[in-house]
This record gives structure tokens, C-alpha cells and sequence, in this order.
């Protein structure tokens, strides 16, 4: 059984505007002005949410703040994207706080973001119905570094964002288990992932391919979240599993090794998506495949803009 | 509405056999034989079950031979508790390996344990209605120190684990919202409960007082650990909020209380509880007192024992 396929929002063309906001941690300045710069470059209008460079301890100010601008963003028929200006912690803390209806009733739009966004992602995927990008971010090194963009993940992040183009399939290092999976992709931020259990913005992996990286987390705690998803049901039905990057994560692929192939679905590992450089783009909630015989991830969503 | 009282096992009398068992990290020898001796010390009869001291990784063994251990244990009917060598992690990813019905047909005992051991007492609760013990470990720095075990931590230990004593009520630091609660203790470390959310073990703190503590974790993980236990229902209902100690958590206190004190009911922190030293003991499903003026927690347990 393929799981549902989510609405994928039309994809941007040059001059399209896009909003940056900060639903997580505090944004350097610096950092968000080189990324703007970039957004720029690649042909966007970019418009900066006004409270983006608020602070409140590990907080990019209050929630409430950071959820206006979210909303506003979301809610502002001109806007083409939501851009998330990095990660950090937070996102979680908005998911009650968000109007969800006044959001579902704004034109579905692209929200890019990944890490902590990961909760977004979720909620907008349970609460909006919407496929979404899990990519680089603009705040953040791969974009933002003092000696320009990754040129890769910029590449790929531009085709992954324009309706003229094609993300070519992300090549990963190793096949843990052989075979071919095709269905809506899920996942992202296992942390977060695990953080979301027990919540109405669960996972549900059921028909789907299923995501994961993570970043910072020794084996066992990687050991502990993922048999957390599995006793919490949110692996059930999974049809494959793409790994992501783990940096400084120790050498936790025993353990996922050990927790995931026993789920007897094609297993790929090595992808360069979630963190680390260079850092590919993929589509949550759109139609993707592993591929084995390639190792790789593909997603192959349909474009309403580019089908007319 | 007050919780569900849980059974609580008869304490113990001078003689008693107790059992050792590893369900979580991997045992130090040496720790160990003083923890062993300090139990033999206060008048018990001490086993240590045949696989304490195995290995694999960051666990103490296979999960086949530390479940094998923990229900032999407990089904064994000469053993009067089940007492935990340390944590570490490992507890949860025995839950579903346990025969719950051939445990729920053994006598209930006491199940004394702490931090990753949070995992088994909430699964004890659900599974077999048992109150159970949290408190140091025989492996564990307060109680097998090469000094000695910590005075105070080792006498609240004892009076909480025989049956002709009753322990003195723990004294905290700081009340956060003043009042008086009294109902079943639940809880634990925040960790292990958040890695319960979602899973058939996830606490239900409605109409019980909550213990949390936590060590190595930083304030914003606190935060999301706080937030997913909120937006997953599992401290709807609670009666009061007793906080235990933070140890490397750096200053948590902020996020404990923005998050916490809208529950709105009586709530005091600074109890040596959970890790550090002095380490006390509390019952978990006993009825528990939080009184507000004396800023202390107060198990009131019926036992059934000293009943007779």
C-alpha cells in the first residue's frame, strides 16, 4: 500500500518572491545577509520576515513572534516560499500555536527549511496536506560561508526549487538491503522525528519512504529514538529507508543497521542530505525512489506548474 | 481525580534475597563487588544474576540475556527484589521482549532502579500495576564509591526499601508554585519519559504528582523534551510537579518553569533526587505528598506488610 501523496506547490520561477522567517534558533545576521545575498543571485525577490533577528536565549525570540511571522509568511498571497532561516530548537514549540486553518486556507506554497524544520515539515504534512523541501538554509554555513555557497548543494537546491528544472537523483555509499522502493517520501531530523511521537504530528511511515539523518547524537541515543519509532508504530509499513548524513553522530550505523534492516525494505545509507557539505535537497511528501542498483534517491514528484 | 494507585510491593525484612540484573549500559566489575557488599552490609542476601557482567557495545550484553536476566528475577520466587546495577541506556529496548503475562503471574516485588531503569518502572506500572523503587544503584557511584557509600543517600535507601521503617520526607530547594498535593508518585528522568511517548509505556500523569530529573541534558533539550510530554498529553491532569536534580544540565530552571508552571498546580525543585549526591529514594505509584510549606515530597505508602 502507497501512502498518501501529499500536494505538491507549484515551484518557483525567476522574480518569484520568497520570505524568510525564524521559527527556531537566533539567526547571525551576517550569516542571513550572505544567504539573502544568495537567494538574490539565483533570481528570487527576497523578503525578510521582521522579527527574524529577534533573541530570547536559545529562542529566535518568542514564540508568539515567531510564529506570526511564520503565519504572516504562509498567509501572504504574494509569497511563493517560506524560507526558514536555520534550525537550531523551536519549531516545536509553535505547533499549537499556529492558526492552522487561517494556514489552510492561504494557497498552498512552498516551505523550504530541514533540521529543526523537520517538525514543520511534519505538522504542515498532517495539518495542511502539503508536500514540502527539506534543504539547505540560508542562515547556515552551506549557504552562508564567507567564501560563497556550496556549489553542489546550491545546484541542487536551485533544481530542486524552480519549476524549469529537475533535482538530478542524490547518490548515496552503501546498500544495506537490496530492492527497488517507490512511494512518498517522510522523515528528516530523527531527533525531531523522535520529539514528534506521542504528538498529533507524528510520523506515519505506513506506505511511505522514510528519511533520516541526524547530527550530534552518539549510537545510543540514535539506538534509543529510533526504538522509540519502532515501539511508537511510526516505522510500521515503511516501503524503504534513505540515511542521510550523521555528523559527529560517532559511527552510529551499527545500530541502524541492527534497528532498520530488520524492516526487510531497501535500505540505502551515505546520502548527502541533512547535514554536512555538500548538502542535496529532497522533497518530503512528493513521490521518490530508491534505487539500489544506483544507490540512490530520486524524487520524481509531478509539478502541477510544469504539467500545464 | 486522583490516579490509580498501584500495588505496592511488601518491603523488606533483614535476610531477604534480592537479585542483581543489568537491563541498560555495560557493568564495571569493581563497582560493582562494592555495591554487592554495601546490600550485604545492610542485611540482604544478595545474588547476582549470571549474565550482570556481559558486554556488547554500549549495552551490558544481548537484549535476549539481559530480558532473560530481569524475568528470571522477577518470576523467581525466593527473590524479594529485583535491584538495577546502574543505568545507562538500554531499558527500552527490552520492553517488548519481556512475557509481561509470566511476570504479571509472579508475586509482585520490589523493582529498585533509577535514570534509563525510568523505562522499566513506567513499563512495570502499565503492564503489571506495581509500585517500584527509584533510587541508587549498587554499581553506581553514591552507593560503590571506594570511599563508601554516601551516608545519607544509603539510609534513606534502607528506609525506604524495609518494612520497619519509613523514609523521612526529602527536602527540596526552591518552590516554584506553592499549595499542597498529595496522590500516586509517577515520573522519572525526562529522557527516558520522552523516549516513552508514543509507545504502549508513555506516562499518564492524570491525577498523579510527576517526578522529573534529568543529567547531560542541555536546556533546550530539556525544552523539547518538556514540549513533546505537553503536545502528547502525558502531564494532562497532574496534580503537582516535583523536580529532582539536573546535574549537567546546565541552568534548566528557566525552561522547567515556563513550561511547567502553567499547569498550574504545586510544584517545588531542588530535591536531591535522580542523580548527584546525596541521592534519596522515592516509590513510584505510591502516594506521594507535596507540601509546599516545608517544600518537600513526602511518600506516604500503605505498606502492606507493616499493614498486617
Amino acid at each position: 500500500m502507497t501512502g498518501r501523496r501529499l500536494w505538491v506547490p507549484a515551484r518557483l520561477r525567476p522574480g518569484d518572491r520568497v520570505a524568510v522567517v525564524a521559527p527556531s534558533g537566533p539567526v547571525d545576521p551576517v550569516r542571513l545577509a550572505r544567504g539573502r545575498q544568495v537567494l538574490t543571485e539565483i533570481g528570487l525577490d527576497v523578503v525578510v520576515m521582521p522579527r527574524v533577528l529577534n533573541r530570547r536565549g536559545h529562542l529566535a525570540g518568542s514564540d508568539a513572534g515567531r510564529a506570526a511571522d511564520l503565519q504572516e509568511a504562509w498567509c501572504d498571497p504574494d509569497v511563493r516560499a517560506v524560507v526558514c532561516a536555520r534550525g537550531g530548537y523551536g519549531a516545536t514549540r509553535l505547533l499549537d500555536l499556529l492558526d492552522w486553518p487561517a494556514m489552510g486556507a492561504a494557497r498552498p506554497k512552498i516551505l523550504l527549511g530541514s533540521s529543526d524544520v523537520t517538525a514543520l515539515h511534519q505538522a504542515f504534512a498532517v495539518r495542511l496536506g502539503v508536500a514540502s523541501c527539506f534543504g539547505p538554509m540560508p542562515a547556515c554555513e552551506t549557504l552562508a560561508d564567507a567564501e560563497g555557497p556550496e556549489p553542489a548543494s546550491l545546484a541542487h537546491l536551485c533544481s530542486s526549487l524552480f519549476a524549469m528544472d529537475m533535482p538530478a537523483p542524490v547518490a548515496g555509499g552503501q546498500v544495506i538491503v537490496r530492492g527497488h522502493a517507490e512511494g512518498p517520501l517522510t522523515g528528516g531530523n530523527l531527533s525531531l522525528l523522535a520529539a514528534l511521537c506521542g504528538t498529533p504530528y507524528a510520523m506515519r511511515a505506513q506506505g511511505r519512504i522514510v528519511l533520516l539523518e541526524d547530527v550530534g547524537e552518539d549510537p545510543y541515543r540514535v539506538d534509543r529514538m529510533l526504538t522509540q519509532l519502532l515501539q511508537a508504530g511510526c516505522l510500521n509499513g515503511a516501503l524503504g529507508v534513505a540515511l542521510g548524513s550523521w555528523v559527529g553522530c560517532g559511527d552510529p550505523m551499527g545500530v541502524l543497521v541492527e534497528r532498520l534492516a530488520p524492516l526487510g525494505v531497501p535500505m540505502i545509507a551515505g546520502l548527502p542530505i541533512g547535514h554536512g557539505s555538500p548538502q542535496f535537497t529532497a522533497w518530503l511528501g512528493a513521490d521518490a525512489v530508491i534505487d539500489t542498483e544506483s544507490c540512490s534517491l530520486t524524487c520524481l514528484f509531478r509539478d502541477p506548474a510544469t504539467a500545464l
